[in-house]
Order: structure tokens, then sequence, then C-alpha cells
């Protein structure tokens, strides 16, 4: 009796295996990859009692032409096993079996490259860009069909609370490219496209829970792959909101972990300090250091042990997977700081050696440039050397345009802020890839924080887009969208008027803006259309003066072309003797004012309203 | 007629030659330095026109075994030339006569050097001592009789105002020795003792008028050998205070300038930017460069031409002869970014060859951890390499200590800020040569910052005398002096009480302090004193924990001793739970509270007082 249950059993059981969905991560890879040896994770109920824990020989067992299974791993877990299989310069496109697994193997492709292989996409977003950050769901929304998707575990939809999903999606971003080309934008950056299928806080994106899945309450890989042939259609660029540091707690991998060193985890929830500091710390504790890096960073969101070579596989694998099957242009990372950071470099590695134009840039909100900087290549010469491009440059921003709008002058306040600031570029292998802003989805948006004066706001603008780095603008902020952090971070992350079906006014449009509304748009339109064809801001040098009286001047210039731009941040006008700066000037006599096209004189002074950033073409 | 009166002129002149002074500089040399080719300046009225222009041999012309004079140069002014000799191995000491000057030439000294060749003198200045700032003129009248010097410009002496003369010298530190090493003070840093012969505000010493000259008023010469001799008989040591960037207006090389390149010249007085950013800034333009570098600091003070070589070698040889004619110990170089960098490396260099554990660091008044260590040896790996030890360390006190005690807790703000400044320290090459300090003689009296809260000043003792780095205080500190820099820095150099006869209490005996002065005495005596024979603090690693709450933990360790400091930045008690620290904390049960003797078991939480540093020594 018990042998024919146990019999009966094991049919029943090699039925499920073969009816199941057996799920293989990558889903699938290409011939002719840098990264020629990958490690799959195939995933199915007790998948593991079929696999045989072969020790392979070195040569591996062949599965193909120029392809061989090198290696098999098991786990903790029987829903998992491992494959190494190493593709070579002579594999072809098409399908393999991956044997062992189930009855009769599991089908895996080997797809071609990409048409263009990393020219044509992977195009990397420089000086010469200006970003255009969009949450969303909370865009404009182009399909309502899928703002459920039945099965999902979040159901919400309700524009009237900042924490429920709205409805927004790819479709509605794709619909307003013209808008954003018109605009200047030439390249978006969205927060993470993924799939998020978690209960509640859906909206912004950074709780994966499948990472070979788009989010199809936007659109999933169909209108993600539309949205970017779209874009590069039109000459724009995409950026890629990555994230190694965490999941959701419903990522299949946290719910099902293939063994109990998948993710950090402490005796009960334990939160990162958030302090960047103890990472570079030559003082610093281990504890300490243990818990900035380990502990998690929110409830819902399972922090990675990146010590483990099968977890930096999977990351890894899956950034060079999601480049090439989508062709994205760059690459921001989330919480840079809170990865390990050698695997950080290992990750970036990856992705340089594959695409070599690629850019990548990390979010490092931190305080200090030696900070900051520490996270990114830099002219320290210290035992860690970070690879990465460069950062979100939150310097720029609390102790830059943010204070130089808000501070009275002083020997180190306001305007000096910034001025040092960016005299300690020194210490950046190259500050022209810093990625600078006035706000983004985290922050309070600037023209709140600005008190809504719209001439500190015009005068911010005109500095985002002249000085040295690649300028992020956040959507909306040019039809003068407001909003705090208080009482939370979901009142920035509202929807831009005009992206649903009846909303009241469309801010896409000139007609549905305020006359103070089109002011501003048109003040950005024109410098960011400007700053398109301006060889020296979007590759110049840049050279700045002291400031003295809250007025700080400065100049992109290369052999074409000089910008002169002069911030006055006083609340009154000021008239500004212009032989101090003979170094720049002198082989100009006038200078044409690029936002009104008014003619000035450089043999007079200079008369500069309050709170203005003057932009000069010199002539 | 005109004939008699020319032979008769060429008489008087002749005579005249041979009458007056003719001065020499350096005064004197040794044999045996490794600064051995030495420019003297030789200058007298028009002694130009005694000394032929004489182009010399390669080998030059032998003046003595083993000494031979290399060049003559002439300057513009007929007062000076210039007489490199070349003084070499085989040398010894003796008179030589310098050629061609006057009728017979002028006798020079080649000395044989000081007992202890650099090791009973210019011993350097370590993180095991704790450095004690005195004015001169403002700390103990020993000898009235120099008081007034007849003949000198400034007549001035009224104890009731700030900048007149108050009678301060030499003879009064000598006489408080015993006092000073009883409050645990190794090592005097005096503002500077060198000839200021000016109208007006001699008291502050930064004007120098003869290089060669000690301050008569403070004693001179004589005074300044016998302090030296007494502090090093006392195992005890001598910081001098440098000024390479100007002079006063009545320096006789100013006044009678050998030519007109050896100063910054500008159409009307023109006064530094006290920009230091400009240095580093890879934005900045040449005029601000130009203004930080060349311009003047204040109208009485000329700034140095550094590019010149002559300039250059008069101020090195002065800073060589310096420390080897009285055995100075270190070398503080005032206002030193306003300086020629380059020129510093050389002068460092210079010394370091010569004085191989001489202590030389720079005042660095900037605002900015990047700013300070560019200043001094750091790890940036960037063009321009200071080989600067270390700098006086503002940053510590303006991004540290101060906000620590002054503003409230927050994610950057209060001892948020001390923790972050030190995690910053990386960027040094060796941050334990950073001189700390509370106060000097251009900054409000830290007992007057904390509003005489003496709670707060005790905890800001602690600190400075437990942290990393070499402990500066500011003479009169102990006995709770005050002042702040308003109306003007007079206020905080003002009179220890009781260094005058006749003071009405005197603040160096038990008796004449106040309670409350002797409390803060005996606070700062004994950990002063603790810190004199405790290895952790003097040579051990520091590790530091991130606040929480505003009490900030750090170690003191060796394979000896462990040091555990808790600051409490509250203004109410707190209790600390002490399981976090266990890395420290393992091997120990209790601790002795430094101050009290108490003694504190560590397995129950931490009783902390409002501001309060405890300082403990584990067991």
């Amino acid at each position: 009796m018990k042998k024919l249950f146990a019999i009966l059993w094991l049919l029943l059981f090699s039925f499920i295996i073969q009816a199941q969905d057996i799920e293989v991560y990558p889903t699938h890879w290409w011939v002719g990859m840098k990264w020629s040896t990958v490690q799959l994770m195939i995933r199915g109920k007790n998948i593991a009692e079929s696999v045989p824990m072969v020790k392979m020989r070195p040569e591996g067992m062949a599965l193909a032409p120029g392809v061989r299974l090198k290696q098999i791993d098991h786990a903790e877990n029987k829903n998992y096993v491992f494959f190494d299989i190493e593709i070579d310069a002579t594999a072809k496109p098409g399908w393999i079996t991956l044997p062992f697994v189930g009855k009769k193997g599991v089908k895996y492709e080997l797809k071609p490259r990409r048409e263009g292989n990393g020219t044509l996409y992977a195009m990397g977003v420089t000086s010469e860009d200006l970003i255009y950050l969009i949450m969303p769901d909370r865009f404009s929304n182009g399909d309502e069909s899928n703002d459920r998707i039945p099965g999902m575990l979040d159901q919400s939809l309700r524009r009237d609370t900042v924490f429920n999903r709205h409805g927004g999606d790819l479709k509605g971003i794709q619909n307003h490219l013209d808008y954003l080309y018109d605009l200047g934008v030439t390249t978006l950056w969205l927060n993470p496209v993924i799939e998020n299928d978690m209960p509640e806080r859906t909206e912004h994106g950074y709780a994966f829970t499948n990472h070979y899945r788009i989010e199809r309450r936007i659109g999933g890989e169909k209108a993600y792959k539309e949205l970017i042939n779209a874009l590069h259609a039109k000459g724009m660029k995409i950026i890629q909101d990555a994230v190694y540091n965490h999941v959701g707690t419903e990522h299949f991998l946290f719910k099902d972990q293939p063994d109990s060193s998948w993710f950090h985890r402490w005796p009960k929830f334990t939160q990162t300090s958030y302090k960047d500091q103890v990472l570079f710390d030559p003082y610093a504790s281990q504890v300490d250091k243990k818990l900035m890096s380990d502990g998690w960073f929110v409830t819902s969101m399972p922090d990675w042990n990146h010590d483990n070579e099968m977890v930096q596989k999977f990351l890894i694998q899956h950034a060079i997977w999601t480049v090439e099957e989508f062709g994205v242009d760059g690459w921001r990372v989330d919480t840079y700081a809170y990865n390990d950071l050698h695997f950080m470099n290992r990750c970036n590695q990856a992705l340089y050696d594959e695409f070599p134009n690629l850019t990548i840039f990390g979010e490092t909100w931190v305080h200090g440039v030696i900070n900051q900087s520490y996270f990114c290549a830099n002219n320290f010469a210290i035992d860690f050397k970070s690879n990465l491009q460069a950062t979100t440059d939150f310097q720029t921003l609390f102790y830059g345009i943010q204070p130089a709008l808000t501070e009275p002058f002083g020997w180190t306040e306001g305007v000096n802020k910034l001025y040092t600031t960016l005299a300690q570029d020194f210490v950046y292998k190259n500050p022209m890839r810093q990625v600078i802003f006035l706000d983004n989805h985290d922050l309070p948006r600037f023209y709140s924080v600005l008190n809504e004066d719209t001439a500190k706001y015009k005068a911010a603008f005109a500095w985002l887009l002249t000085t040295r780095g690649i300028p992020q603008m956040y959507y909306g902020s040019e039809v003068l969208m407001t909003g705090t952090t208080h009482p939370n971070d979901g009142y920035v992350r509202q929807d831009f008027p005009g992206g649903w079906q009846g909303d009241p006014a469309n801010k896409f449009t000139e007609a549905g803006r305020t006359k103070k509304e089109n002011d501003v748009f048109h003040y950005i339109r024109k410098l960011a259309n400007f700053r398109k064809s301006s060889s020296a801001i979007k590759t110049g040098k840049l050279m700045q003066y002291v400031p003295y009286e809250g007025i700080y001047v400065y100049f992109r210039y290369d052999d074409h072309q000089t910008v002169m731009c002069v911030m006055n941040t006083n609340d009154q006008p000021k008239i500004l003797s212009l032989d101090r700066f003979s170094e720049r000037l002198q082989f100009f006599t006038k200078a044409r004012d690029v936002v009104t096209d008014q003619i000035v004189s450089l043999t007079d002074p200079l008369q500069i309203p309050r709170y203005t950033t003057l932009v000069m073409e010199l002539q």
C-alpha cells in the first residue's frame, strides 16, 4: 500500500513538473555578447529533484555548436537549479535545450543581437542632453485598459489620493513626445518600469517583484519597446532606473528564496542608518558599516546580499539583458551608496564592457562634495576606487542653487555656496558628467522651495541649463507644478494637468496654461532649445568668478562661442562693471540676450534685474 | 673748485662706507648644513659702488678652506649686493672675510652647529603634545625695563586699550613655565617674536620689520634663547610663528627695496580677496588667482613677490637660520594659502632636509575639508601636491565642536557635523598631525561662543584633549577668559589676569581664581595630565560611531589601553545602552571616569549628564 502510494505520488509529481511553467532567467540571451558565460536560474516546483548533481568535466557538455553547459548548481531550495552555460564566438542564434530539467529538458533561445549593436542604442547621455524625469503613473494616461490588471495585488485607482495608482502609462508618455521635443528635452528618465506587484505604494516603482517583467499597468514590454523606438526615431534617448539594492517583499526570489544567503537577514526588521559616512570614515566601526549596507531601506523592501555570487550574477545579467533587450541609453542606479560598492564596480564594468557608450550615474542623496565624490570616479588616491561615471549631483542643489536663491549673501552663504561647491570640482574625474537638477521625485518641487517666485525660478532654470553637467528637470516643472514633501513625498508626484481625459485644464497646450505658466514655459523652452545648438554650453569649458555683492558671473566657452551668464541673487536690480571679466570679454564688444534677443553693449556697465540669470551670447 | 668738491665728496663717502654699519643677512651661518650655498644679502649705503661686477669662474673664489664665493649679484638699488658662498663639508667654523665690500671687506662668521643637531631641538610637535598659544605682549610682564624701547616707533604702553602695547614679554612667560607644565602643557606656540618696529598695532607681531631681530620689547634674542633653553630643560617645546606672505611697511626691505620686483605692486592699494577657492577651482580666472595671491593682506603689510628667486632665498635662509639659531621645535606658517604654494613647498622641503623631525603646519582659515586639505599633504591625485604636514584644523572647529555644542542635533546639524567632518579625514595623508583647537588669537574665545556655559565648555575641552590630532589651547582659556571679535579682535587678546604686578587678581594661583574658574582649571589640568601618560590618546587609533539623539561616542585605543568618550550634546541627561559598542567594549567590564575616578559598570546603561563629554579608561 505504501509502495503504491509512492509510485502514484512519483507519477503525479512527474506530471506536475511537465505541466507547470518552468521559469528561466535571464529569459533569453544573445550570441556575440562579452558576457558569454551566463548563469541561468531555472525555477519550478521541486525542479532540483529532476536534475542530477552532475560534476561537469572542465570542457562541459555540448548543448549546441559553440554552446556548452559548464556547471550545474543546486540550492537549498529545491525549486531552483542554476546552469552556467558558455556561449562562444562560434555560437549561432537559435533554440537550445537545457537538459535534465523535467522529462524533455527546457527550450532556451539565443537571439541575434539588436541592430546597431550599441551604436543606435546604449548611446550614452551627456552634457549635450537635457533629461526629463517622469513618474510613469503620474504623467499621462494613454491607455485606460491597463489601469487595473486583474490578478495583481494593488487594484487601487484613485487619483484623489497620492499613494494609490492614477493610471498614467508609457503610452501616455509616448503621446507627448512632440511636446517634450519642442520643449527642448532630449532624454527621458522614467522612474522604474519593472513590475511592482505589491499590495500598496506601487506608484513609485522601486519595489521590483519580477526583474524580467515590465510593469503591465504602464503597458508592459510592448509599450516600453514602442516608447523607446519612438524616442530613438526622434533622435531622443531613454534612461532606465535600476535598483540593485533591494526588491519588493512580493518578489518571487524573496517569497521563495533559493537559500538563506540571498537577502540580508536580521532578528527583527532593521533599517539602514542612511549614513553614507561610514563607508569612507577611516574611524568607522564594523557595526555601523553593516547597518548602513545591510540594513533594509524600508520594511517592504528586502535588502539583497551582494556577497552572494549568484545574486551578483542575477543582477548583472539582468542589467545587461535590459540594455540589450530594450535598447536603453543611460542607466541610473538607485540608492547607490547602499549597495556593496565593490559589487557596483563589477556591475558597472560589465555594462561598460558590453556597451562602451552607455552612461551610468548613481543616486547619491548625501551631504558634501567629499561624500558624493567618493561614490564616483574621483581624484582620491585611496584604496577604493569607484568606476561610476558620475552621480545625481545633490551638492550643487543643496549647497548650490538652493542657498543661492534662498539665503542672504555672505562669506560662505548664498551664491558663495554655489561658487565654492563648483570650485571643489577638482575632486571629480569628470564633473561634466554630473547630473544636475533642481528637484526630483523625492524632493520638494523647486518652484515651491522658492515660494513660487517666478523670477527666482527662471534664474534657477537659466543656471541649470547653462552650468557644467547634464541637466535634469522634473516633469511639470515647466508648467509651475508645486508640491512639497510634507506631509509626504506623494505631494511632489502629482499628475501632470491635462494628462488624463477630462482634466479641467490641459497644460500641455498653450491655451491650457495660464499667462504666468506660459511665461515660464517659454523661458525654459527658449533656453533649452538654445542649449541644443550651443557648443559652448554642450561641450565647452566653464570659467567662474568670485561672487561679489550677491552677483555671480560665469562663462561657458570654446573656440567657437562664448556665453556669459550673470546671476543676480539680490532682491533688487544691480549694475555690474565689466572690467573684471576682460579675460573672457576682450574679443567681444556686445552680447545678445539669449532669451529676449536684445543686444547689450559690453563697454557699459551691465544692468541686471532682481533675481535674474542673464544668459548672453557674446558677439 | 668743482674738482675739489668731487675729491672731498669721495673722501667723505669712503669714510661713510667704513664708518657705517654694513648689514649682512643671514647674520651668520653654520658649517655642516645641508643648505650649503648661502646667498648673503649685504646692505650699506651705495655699497654696490665698491663691489666689482665680477663674473666668477665656475669654481668661484676661495675665501677659506672649503668656502668659496661663487657669484656676486648687484641690484637696481646700489645699497645691496648679494654674494653666493658655498660651504662644503671640509669647511671649519670661524670667521671669513667677504671681499670687495668697503676697503677691507666684511667679516662673516661660520659657526659650529648647535649641540644636539636636530635631536635636542627641532624635535617636532606631535599628537603626544598639548600646545599653548600665547600672545607675548598679553601674558605676563616679566621685565618692565623693556616695556618701551627708545627709538622704536610705537612708544605706546596702555593696558586699558586693546591695540596699544601692554608690556608682556618672554621673561613673563618663562616665569610661568611651572604653571604651564603643571597644567599639562608640553609646547608653547607664541605669536611672532620678530621685530615689529611699526608705528602702531605692534602687539600682534605679524608685521616684521627686520627678520633677524627678535622684538626687543619682549626681551630680544637673549630672552628668547633663555626661554627656549628653559623649555627644553623641562622637556617642553617651542613653536615659532613664521610669516612668509608679507612684512610690515617699516621693514627695511620695503622702505629700501633692492628693486621693483621684491613686492607685489598695484596701481593703488589692492587687498587680497581672501578666497582660497581660486587656488584649486578648475574654473578660476587669472584675475581672481592674482588677486588672491598677490593682493595685500592689509595696508600695513606689503606682499612679498615669491616669484623672485632672491626673495625666496632670503625667506628660506631665514627659516633655516631661525630653527638652528634658537632651536625651535615646530614651525607654524601664517596665512598659508596666501603664499605662493610652490614656494611654500620649497620652504618646507628645505626645513625638512635640514631638520627631519621638525613639525610644520600652516594656518588655513578656510571653510571646508576639501579647501583645507588642498593646502597640506593629502590623498588627491592632482597636479599640485602640497608637502605641508598639516594645518590649523579650522574645520573640526567650524564644522565640528562648535555646531556640536551650539546647534540643535539634526541629520546634518549639531554633533553630526563633527562626526562627518572627522569621517572625511580620509582625504588627509595624516590627520593625526592636524592641529585642533577651540579658539586662537583671531577667533572669539570659546567660552564666550558657548555663552559662558561651563558644562558645554568642559565637554568641548574633553573632546579637544581626546580626539585625533595635536590639541592647541589659547592662553587663559583654563581660567575662563572671555572675549569676542566684536567690536574688534583686540578683545580676544586681553591680558592674563595676574600677569602684571599689581593686577587685582592673580589667576595663576588657586587662591586668585574663583570657584568656577578652579573647577574648569582642574578639569582641564586633570585631562591634560591624563593625556600625557595615555598611549591610546597620544598615539592610538580612533573609532567613532554614528551619533544618535545627540550622543556621540568615540574610542581611542591601542594594544595597551582603551579610552571611551561619550559626548552628550543635549540640554538634558541621557541614558545610553552600550550594546552597540561591543566591538570596543567586549574585553572590558568596567571603566574609570578619568576626571572623577569613579568606576562605572559597562553592563548597565550609561548615565550622561547634560552637555558632558565623559572620558573613561576601560578596565
